[in-house]
């Protein structure tokens, strides 16, 4: 089952549930996905019934599919990438064995192909391809076990990130304000039957397709996560009680053979160029850039459809 | 003017406009916090012109003045407070001019006597004394001077903290999720002229009284903020819009006398301890402990009204 958020005037949107073949819909029997995701063992059942789409489904009108959250943790679960940007940005980290996770900016998740305004280019704009999961209310001390069946949707995650500014507030411990404007989001949201085979082990095992100004730039597998997502979410929970739709992302997808795969965010790549080449080469995006992210199974079939975006001056 | 936040069984309770005394209070109209700041301006004289209060202000169906928020960003604005938490957690952070701030938690507000859960006395648990403000719709870019404005309601806050789990996620560079669990909030929300001379510069200049188990332990003043919560607010909107209803915390309030006024948290008396006797000695809370946070005027009155909150396993 896949859902998705249409414009309706209001900041959450409407509900609705996606037809197979993307193209059409049916309103849900929850005013939104937020509301849903409250009442989830109750709504999931009505959902599913809906085997009848009315409604051609407008591109133009998708929203996030959570235009916004009362929560949004963001791990870095996916090691070449961690080891390269603490290489990129001078950062020694002491070895632990728990997940990575900061509190990101949830008050706005922007739509699959928003414009997205920053102040200024030097502030080193750069995306990060991720995927993400949003869960039901999950109480505090949930296990890794029990936490995955409060894995209720699936979602593909634009990490918007200023690099000039997150080293210099990673260096401070306290995590990332300004270097993390809100994310975007991939049209759908999934259950996890969904994704068939490709949900497994608390990982999304798809490749996720990056292209920067049309040109391919990674095509990254988010297999290889050192922790699931299961995993994460109880990172979150052991000592809170998790709101209901909280959105617990993947971090940055990112492979070990990221020289011949491409990379997920500009950053790891000039982190590669550091590594190979003495000095990072490739610069970060400019005002008018677009980039377009969009997983892909083997049969070519995109789960989340594509997020496609340009930045602008904000 | 004085707001406060009542249960009626919904997540955001019902907002109402408290008399002079703290005795009584009318409804408003809004019917939340969150509605009547999204409409601030709109909302603002409706509220003022409330002078009849006829409902008896029950205090235990207080909840937080603002129950839940979509954002909270908790500043670390007192320098003699950042100094002793680097000595105690072994932390060097690098010399910059930027405020400190973390995002944290803010689905949860817990109300003034509401008991606090937590799943471990091993994690080490402490109170924090802050002060913190709570801002209409602020636009990406506003100027610190501009933000001053934006400021409409203060609030005092307890932002509960692990101090078992908080160096270590401080190492990460990532900032704190297990070590800040949701935080509670005193009664009443005040607009700035309420406090009158007492808000000056952007700072709260009253002293906040903590009590540990009905034992004094702190009295310190909020006027030595290095930076004032206009100043918080304009670093947190640098690169993003703060959604209306965005809670800005100022950090632990903390004087450089603070071997004669004492603490607003454990944490900091326990660096007092290590810098003075070489080790700490005063242990952190226990399971139905209480702590009592009380911010008072010269005259005695105390605007905010009282925190008390005991703390229970989870």
């Amino acid at each position: 089952m896949r859902l998705a958020t249409l414009r309706d005037g209001s900041k959450d949107g409407r509900l609705v549930v996606v037809s197979p073949d993307g193209a059409a819909c049916m309103s849900a029997p929850a005013a939104t996905l937020q509301q849903a995701l409250e009442a989830w063992t109750e709504v999931e059942l009505a959902l599913r019934a809906i085997d009848d789409f009315p409604e051609p489904l407008d591109p133009a009108a998708i929203m996030a599919p959570l235009p916004r959250a009362w929560q949004w943790l963001d791990g870095s679960a996916f090691q070449s990438h961690g080891d390269l940007m603490d290489a990129v940005l001078g950062i020694t980290k002491p070895k632990t064995d728990l997940p990575l996770m900061y509190q990101g900016t949830s008050d706005k998740f922007y739509g699959p192909t928003d414009q997205v305004k920053f102040p200024d280019e030097a502030l080193d704009i750069d995306f990060e391809g991720e995927f993400g999961v949003i869960v039901d209310a999950v109480p505090m001390g949930t296990s890794a076990a029990e936490a995955m069946g409060h894995i209720r949707l699936i979602v593909q995650i634009n990490d918007w990130s200023l690099r000039a500014l997150a080293g210099p507030e990673m260096k401070t411990g306290f995590g990332w304000i300004q270097a993390k404007p809100p994310c975007g989001m991939a049209p759908f949201a999934v259950t996890p039957e969904e994704l068939g085979e490709n949900w497994h082990n608390g990982r999304v095992c798809l490749n996720l397709n990056v292209d920067w100004n049309g040109q391919r730039f990674g095509a990254a597998n988010g297999e290889p996560m050192g922790q699931g997502f299961h995993e994460l979410v109880a990172h979150a929970a052991r000592t809170r009680d998790l709101v209901a739709g909280t959105v617990i992302g993947s971090g940055t997808v990112s492979n070990t053979n990221f020289r011949e795969i491409g990379s997920s965010c500009i950053a790891e790549r000039r982190g590669i160029e550091v590594l190979d080449l003495g000095e990072a080469k490739t610069p970060f995006m400019r005002f008018g850039d677009t980039v377009r992210m969009e997983a892909v199974d083997p049969s070519g079939r995109a789960p989340f459809g594509a997020i496609e975006q340009k930045v602008i001056r904000g």
